[in-house]
This record gives C-alpha cells, structure tokens and sequence, in this order.
C-alpha cells in the first residue's frame, strides 16, 4: 500500500488548558478545531501508523479539545483518542512489526497524533488485534468505554455489594456496565435527564431508574439508598446532583469521579460524613488503572472481544460522519440522546 | 471509700443531633448543658466507676454538646469525654475488678456518664492505669488527642513524604503532632490564624506557618507546596480553607478530615484532580482507628505516657475551672488561645 505524503484531519486550535471552563456540551466544532491538511507522520520505534476506519468520539475527547482534560493539548496536532484501522506501517521493535497489516482498535493517548485523521499513530502497546467478528463501529469504540466498564465494575464487585449508583445513566458506558451488572446479578441505580430512558434501562438490567428532573427525585432517592443501600458511587457528573446523591449514600461509601459533565460548584455537604461515616472522595481515570494493573489489561481487553463479537455488548450508532463534514455535523449529532457518534475519514 | 447516692454534673439539654449546626465556638454553656444532682451511676459487669479528679474539655467535647458530633447526646445524662480519677467501684469482670483503687485516665465514650460530673463511668478498656509520673492535666488529657496524634502521625509516615501539612495549627493536639514531627525529621506546614503563634510554632518544630489571614496567604501556600511537595493534609477545620489548601496540593494527595472547625460550605474546587490526578478526600475518627488497628492500641498509649513524664509532650493549661462554677466560666476560657481548659469536681 502506498503512503501518501499529506493527509486530512482535524487538528487542534487551543494549546494546554483552557483558562474557561465550560462544560461537557460542544456547542460547535469552531472554536476548537479546524479542518487541515497536514504531513502523514512517521510512528516512531514502539509505534504503528494506522490508515483510520472509523474513529470514534467519546465525551472525554469533547473534554480534551475545549482544554479541559487531565492532559494538555498540542496545537495543530490531530483530536481524537480512539478508533479502528489497519497498520500501513510500523516502527522497529517487535511487537511494533507484528502488528503490520492487522485490524486493530487503538488509543492513540500520549502519541499526539489523534484519530480523526486519515491517518493517526499510536504505541502499538495501545493497540488491539481484532477478531473477523467484531464490527469497526465496535472496534472503533473498544478501548475506552469498554475497559472502563470492566475496570470499573470490578471495583463495584471487589465492594461486596450487590447495590451501586450511576449518574449519566444512558451513556453508552454507563450501558456496558448495566449488562455486566444485570449478568453477576447486580443492581444498578442509575439517574437520567429523560423519562423516556426510563424503560429501556430497566429492560436492560438497571434496578431503579431516576429522573434527576422529577419532582420527586431527592424523596425517590433516599427510599432507595435506605432500601438499597449501595456503598459505590460511579459518577460522571459531579456538581449538585452527585452531592444530593452522596450525601444520601449510607456509612463507607465511596463516590468515584471519572467525569466532569456538570461545570457547576461541586459540594462536600457533609464533611462530617468523611470523618464518622467513613466516607471516601477518589476518582478514577482509566489511564491510570491501566499503568497500576498492568496484568488485568489483556484479559479486558479479550472480554471486551467476546461481549461484542457475541452480540451480549453492542454499540449503540446515533451517526456516522465523513470526516470532510464532521466540522458542520458533529455538535448536532452529538446532541442526540442514546447513541455514539463516529468519524469517517 | 464511702459513695454517695447523688452527684453534681452538668446535663446534656438536647437529644440526638441538632438540626442548625453553627461552628466550633462555644458562645454559651446554657443552649447545651444545666447542672444538676444525679444519682451516681452503677458500673456494668465490663465498667468502672470513677471519682473524677479532673476532666478536660476537646473540640469534640463542644461539638458532641452542640449536637454536631457524629455521636447522639441523651438528655438528662452527663457530657465529658475524658478525665482522670481513682476506680471507686468496679463490675464484675476480671480486667474492671483490676483497676479497683487506680488512677487513671479514661475516656467514656458510649457510657453515657460523661466526666464533667463528681463520678463517672467508663469501660475497664477505655481506662489507662498511670504512672506516677503523669501530671492530672495531662492524665485528663491522655487519650483523645495523645492517641490522635500518634495515629495520624503514623498516616504520615506510611505516605513516606517528609512534609504534610495541617489546620488549626496552634491547637493542642497539633502541637503534639509537631512535636512527633520534629523528632523524626518531618517537615509539617501549619496555617494559624494569629501572627503571634507563628514563632512559637516554628520554635516546636514546624516548618512553615502560614497566617490564613494574611493578604499573601494563597500566594505563600502555592509557594510552599510547591517547595515541599506534602501529600498528606490532616484537616480540623473544612470550609473555604481546606478547599484552598487542598487544590494546591500536588499529584496524589489525600485530604483527611478530622474536624470541623469552620461550617461554611466545603467545596471540591477541582474534581478533575480527584480523576487526573489521583487525589482522595478521606476522614479521620479515633473511634474508627481504635476499632481498625487493636494492636496499635497498646504501644499508643505507652508512648503517650513516656512522653508526658519525660517532658517531651505537655499540656498547655489555659484553665481549671470548678464544676460548680463552670456553667458561667468555661466560654471565656475556652476562647482564650494557646491552652487546655480543664473542668475540675
């Protein structure tokens, strides 16, 4: 296969941080990113150059490209952390060029050179052979939700009971978890924005459903922390709705961030509850979880193959936009409730 | 010895918690407690009966009366956490029988018979036979933050880091820790609220104090972070304080609340820190730790006693103050700095 020399992508505007943070919405594609042409790069010794499939976007790229990710950006260098493609060419060390020519799902992480491009890099360590049974739309979204879940829910596990609390609850993460849950016979409480999400998590597996704009909800949810008595919290919002929830969580909680969609002023109600109830603040970043348990990453990721060759995992697809239109079309679709949104190049 | 069928003591007024908390100053004793003549309580068969030589007052002391502490108060029964008195009756167990005749510091804990009273009752495993050399106002002030000190000393030094820092400075059980710290080359970083605080504390062994009311205040701490790098944060206060400290700190730095000197709202400033950057929010209860670590227990309390005779440790006596004038004293003792107040039968 011949290389070009130049590639499409879209390619970063802001450098670092933004000093504005403002939430988890992508009100347009402008501010942040713009379309360009730019050189294919060259993947250096641990690395493979991937001609990109389909690349995914996932609310933590939202949160990298408006600065507001634990990472900082690098301006003019391509978005986007993951996706599905085939290596074109590869650096030397040997787990590199064993990779030559396969179908792999990548994270494209520290690399700086993202996947919605025509062609992006990764560490071929980042990169997963993929099975004939896995569809791209699934590979495309294999590394982060999907480990995510698993990693999270072994925590969930490790707890010992049976109860744990979700925000974002129709997220496709927040999914993938509900099926395992639903599996080992766990009981997921999870919050939404919408009643109409209601029905489908519980068909899914989820134990109790609340609307976090009902009436009612605060009443609803101490009912159900009394009844239910969950002592993990998995939280993707933070702001006033994971305090209220907190705050109602029996003694030893744990409230574990991994995501930030609600700008707002977020709140210890009751300090008190750390010191007498044993209350615990941590986060978890799946990074993170990749560096300490080295050895729980390949039997994930295998997992992650089985549940989606399998049909037991499937990714939800809200639209597929070809990379020269995603600048016009990606905010709108990814308004759109239940779904993931791709980019084609 | 002859006991009598009735004592003086001051009663708790309230039950339960209190539903309008409003911070740790004691603006008055009547909202909380009255005195009054009860009958002297029984020792159960794991018990002692105590006649109270002198009782000391804590923070915790103030914020159980006031109902803010995690435990409920029981009208009508005496408050008090903690003293030293001789055993005057025992239960029939074999270790209470072995403290007939003793004296000893002792904390009352779920007793219910507090030692601000002539007598009180503690569990034979919460009293500590003393050595002579122990003074009554140490011995009074034996257990809660001598065991404190050492066992968030012991957090310190298992986090491996030199420096950590920590609130409300110049209180008596800080200046233990400081004292601990020195000893050991440890570096703590203090915050006061006093200028002239500041020389004595760095005199005992602190290596930064910082006055939270100083106009440089913020730009001093994100220096001395900085600098030192702490990752342990022992935290008596919340509030705005805490919340600035505790973004300031570095990677991987744990928050451990053990009071709550300050009721103002306690905000979480970054979220993002708990996720990229490994920090936890945590609490601290002696209670807990007693309960978590039995064997620590033991070796605890001798090194607390070796410390008070030897001089290395020694309470700073701002006050003793007669239980029958107590009621119209204690408020404006305990406003004063830099010292212990004492209540004494």
């Amino acid at each position: 296969m011949t290389i070009p020399s130049e590639m499409k992508a879209l390619l970063l505007t802001g450098d670092g941080y933004t000093k504005t943070p403002s939430g988890s919405v992508l009100e347009a594609m402008e501010p942040y990113l713009e379309p360009g042409t730019i050189t294919v790069p060259v993947p250096g010794p641990s690395q493979v150059l991937i001609k990109v499939s389909l690349a995914s976007i996932n609310p933590s790229d939202v949160a990298f490209i408006k600065g507001q990710y634990g990472q900082p950006r690098a301006k003019g260098q391509p978005a986007g952390f993951e996706g599905v493609g085939s290596v074109v060419a590869t650096g030397g060390e040997p787990y590199a060029t064993s990779l030559a020519g396969k179908r792999i799902a990548f994270a494209t992480g520290v690399s700086n050179w993202g996947s919605w491009a025509d062609y992006a890099v990764a560490e071929a360590a980042a990169c997963i052979p993929l099975l004939d049974t896995v569809r791209d739309e699934d590979g495309a979204a294999m590394i982060v939700n999907p480990l995510t879940a698993i990693a999270m829910f072994e925590i969930v596990k490790e707890a010992g009971e049976k109860a744990f609390v979700m925000t974002a609850g129709a997220s496709q993460l927040c999914k993938l978890i509900i099926g395992l849950a639903k599996e080992e016979g766990f009981r997921p409480i999870v919050t939404v924005r919408r009643d109409d999400q209601i029905a489908l998590l519980k068909e899914m597996g989820a134990a109790h459903v609340l609307n976090e704009k009902a009436a009612d909800f605060k009443a609803t949810l101490r009912e159900v922390m009394k009844a239910e008595q969950p002592r993990i919290f998995l939280d993707a919002v933070t702001g006033p709705l994971a305090s209220v929830i907190f705050d109602a969580m029996p003694k030893r909680s744990r409230w574990i961030i991994y995501g930030r969609l609600d700008p707002d002023t977020t709140v210890i109600r009751e300090p008190g509850q750390m010191i007498f109830q044993h209350k615990h603040i941590e986060g978890f970043w799946l990074s993170e979880w990749m560096r300490q348990f080295r050895d729980r990453r390949g039997p994930a990721i295998l997992e992650a193959q089985k549940r989606f060759s399998d049909g037991r995992w499937s990714t939800d697809v809200t639209a597929v936009v070809p990379l020269t239109e995603a600048m016009a079309r990606v905010p709108a679709a990814l308004a759109m409730p239940n779904g993931k949104v791709f980019i084609k190049p």
